[in-house]
């Protein structure tokens, strides 16, 4: 078995920011030269999330609006009472969504649908150097 | 270190279905023979999902009921006014649960509850023959 | 490769319980020695979910709340109705957050930010003695 873990950055913007990195995450696989195993792609972190989503202009926004219902911008939020920094709801989005995902690597390639992207969601409000943690292990 | 992948076909119907899987997923556990490890079960697509639940007529119509309230299928999504299809809901669904779960193996057996059960969560508006992709590792 | 188990209890209190098991999970990893690898953290039962959230008092409350929205405790479900226990809400909501979590081991520690702890959310109605389990896995 071969473990190989890769720390990777983004620069993300104000706002939540939802970033396609499956042609960095399918890169990687490649160099790790693993032909059954899995990738777990995670984030350090407690105002970010990685999920899968078909990666187009009209599903990114209709998932923001409905992070936008689950937890609005606008609402009060406690941890913005006792700590400021106006990200409340970033850290309740992150929490609802889960901090990583695994994809399995089979023949060589990440097993994904098609039209399936893997995505960072950056909840935070202000611009970051948005690290994220990616692993590949297998055969 | 042994890695198995078992991919399997599901038939599905119009609207949101919610397949119990674990019978399926447990007889691959015993096939594969591994003792310690984790089952990976991923579905490869951006309108389905997996998860656990209490397989039983009354909580998955509330989880329905629930997924109805976080995404409706009702209002309008950019993703349908874009590309046709309807099923921008489902994207958006599917996005928020995310496409895999884990569940370790210990003894040779799956490590779930008595009540809970693993389901393909399909939320697409179609019938399909929805593939998804189980993978057993461990020794 | 490596693989440990970790069975692990906590005492839960009526109504929903988010308890940082952050330390515990840190301490297995420690006496497992895995220097690469993931820790998988499952909950065998569908009445919790594991996440990541940055344990503060505030942020706790916050998603609570937003629990509270997503599937509500004073609506009807069709589990009590068929059931009784008035826990269909607990169903609902850890079939949405899902089982369990992976994070990366990496150096011989849990690869987590600085304000991210793992929870165990109990949302079930009544004191248990919730099980989690912990598999260490890795080189």
């Amino acid at each position: 078995m071969k473990i190989f873990n890769f720390p990777m950055t983004y620069p993300t913007t104000a706002g939540t920011d939802i970033i396609d990195i499956t042609g960095n995450v399918a890169e990687k696989v490649r160099e790790a030269g693993i032909n059954e195993g899995q990738a777990l792609i995670s984030v350090p972190g407690s105002t970010a999330s990685i999920t899968t989503i078909e990666y187009e202009r009209g599903g990114v926004r209709d998932l923001l609006e409905a992070l936008e219902r689950l937890a609005p911008v606008g609402i009060a939020y406690r941890h913005d009472a006792r700590w400021g920094g106006g990200n409340g709801y970033a850290h309740v989005r992150a929490a609802l969504l889960g901090p990583s995902v695994t994809i399995p690597v089979a023949g060589g390639r990440l097993v994904l649908g098609t039209w399936q992207q893997l995505v960072l969601v950056d909840f935070d409000n202000h611009p970051r150097q948005r690290r994220i943690f990616l692993q590949i292990s297998g055969l």
